[in-house]
């Protein structure tokens, strides 16, 4: 089933109706149930975030201050979601894969912060609001972003294990995909190839590493919370590298057609630095087709989970037409 | 039993002896046993984290590189060698505490590169070596710091866990002792407090933080690998934070008394920043009371062991006499 009416921003709110859907707007009622679907996982997990998280007075004050500052800057919550929306997917309960969820979001929220760092791709804007380093000073950041990184592998720890997926499974899932040959190793070869011109196959490693690979491993780490199967885990991974990647292709076309108001980080900046994307490689219409045919595969990829898969093929599809 | 002669620098060949050991002697004896029970260790790890660790040509091999300059700089093994005999002490096989020893390394390590950088303490030498920032670039040395940071949860998670503790446990463990209140704690402290007057109970927050938390930790995991009870990790505890306290008590007066070939980093870095210090606040001499004082402080928390502490203590006598 899918979602024909490009879906509005998520903080929207959505039409209400009164009637049974007509024909037309199935495909509308689809999308409210996304929306819906979206807002009420976020609040769940932004409650489970905030108390998984030392509160701002906790002594040392600032770390853990310059730590919630990024955490809650108001992101779309992709990963989270999808962690949560693959143990649903596979019929696990949401408590079992909430702790997961927070760690991917910190991890991800690590590398955003250590990402955007003058050293590395310097940026000043990030959902929005200034940046960690400009708020509290590159040390600071730096360090904020470690502690992410670390309490990340606590929360994670605090999992009971299922009897397919011990702890220390979960563990060696999230660091393979955060590590130095997961989402680092993505930002180093980006870093490395920043103002040289670069191959389709070296452009798609570093959005396989820096991108695909967490977004992929929130995948699973759902799955593993609902005990998956190792045939269900392997529909998810499938499904997760082909997402990630359409994902990332989307990001670097919104680079050059939105504003930063838009998107809430500075807007052109991959053209001003020279960094190698899909539109610089393959034009904007290439890139956007390259986005189609990865989305349609990874659509694909989910047949086997029938119609348990419905919600993570409207979030594909809703990726795909997503403005920010 | 104490050491009452100097050790000489671990690196150094111990004395040989043909004849049997007279009373004058009976304390070198010691010493030298020290050494080579260092030694000995210290090749065992060795052998372990390069094993451990992703070889130099794993792409992107920049990182990997990056990890094994900083890792393999001749650290001495303090940490490894805590974890190492503090598991021995309590009767565990070596190879149980092997992974733990390089994951502490790992974050040790990782410690030094992040700190090492221009937006904290600045430093150009570490190890007697050009630091990570100054040989790979400022990027590359954070993202090789999160790497060792991701990459020391992952072996931990290669522990198979024992009666008293699972692998949850040994994350639990090193997170807290690593994160936003334990070692980064002490850094985002020590940071702020740069240039400032601080009072001593400050001065010990930070020591406590940034340097007896994970000294503490490497004590703990150790124990926890021979499956401790909870009183003998509870000894151990008690030990770690003394003794972390009086190492770097001793580190505050080496960066006073010794150059910077001695140390094999920056002498003297701390009165040029004004840094807060153990001698700063206490003079020379109330600094090395006070290292005495907590060195006698470990050692008589290590009684309830007898004599299977003879090897921590003789580690704790050595901490005290050290020269670099």
């Amino acid at each position: 089933m899918q979602c024909n009416v490009a879906p509005r921003a998520l903080t929207n709110k959505h039409p209400s109706f009164t009637c049974l859907p007509e024909p037309r707007l199935l495909f509308i009622t689809i999308h409210v149930n996304l929306t819906q679907y979206w807002q009420q996982r976020q609040a769940t997990f932004e409650k489970a975030l905030n108390q998984a998280l030392p509160k701002k007075t906790v002594r040392p004050a600032t770390i853990h201050e310059a730590m919630r500052y990024s955490l809650f800057a108001g992101g779309k919550r992709l990963r989270p979601i999808l962690c949560l929306a693959a143990a649903e997917s596979l019929g696990g309960p949401l408590k079992n894969a909430l702790p997961l969820a927070c760690a991917v979001e910190c991890i991800h929220t690590y590398s955003l912060i250590h990402d955007d760092l003058p050293s590395m791709d310097n940026d000043d804007l990030r959902r929005g609001k200034p940046t960690s380093h400009k708020v509290y000073g590159e040390g600071m950041a730096i360090l904020a972003g470690d502690a992410l990184l670390t309490i990340a592998f606590e929360l994670v720890a605090r999992c009971p294990g299922w009897p397919r997926y011990k702890v220390a499974d979960l563990i060696t899932e999230l660091s393979r995909a955060s590590g130095s040959q997961g989402l680092i190793a993505g930002q180093v070869v980006d870093l490395e190839s920043e103002g040289k011109p670069i191959s389709i196959q070296d452009l798609r490693y570093i959005h396989r590493n820096k991108t695909s690979a967490l977004i992929t491993s929130s995948l699973r780490l759902g799955a593993m919370s609902a005990n998956a199967t190792p045939t269900q885990l392997k529909t998810l991974t499938q499904f997760g590298e082909a997402l990630g990647l359409a994902f990332q292709v989307m990001d670097d076309i919104l680079d050059i057609t939105q504003t930063s108001a838009e998107l809430g980080k500075s807007a052109g900046k991959d053209v001003k630095v020279q960094k190698a994307t899909y539109p610089a490689l393959l034009g904007l219409e290439g890139a956007q087709k390259e986005a189609k045919r990865l989305t349609t595969q990874a659509m694909n990829a989910l047949k086997p989970l029938g119609s348990s898969g419905q919600r993570l093929h409207e979030i594909a599809q809703y990726m795909l037409t997503r403005k920010n």
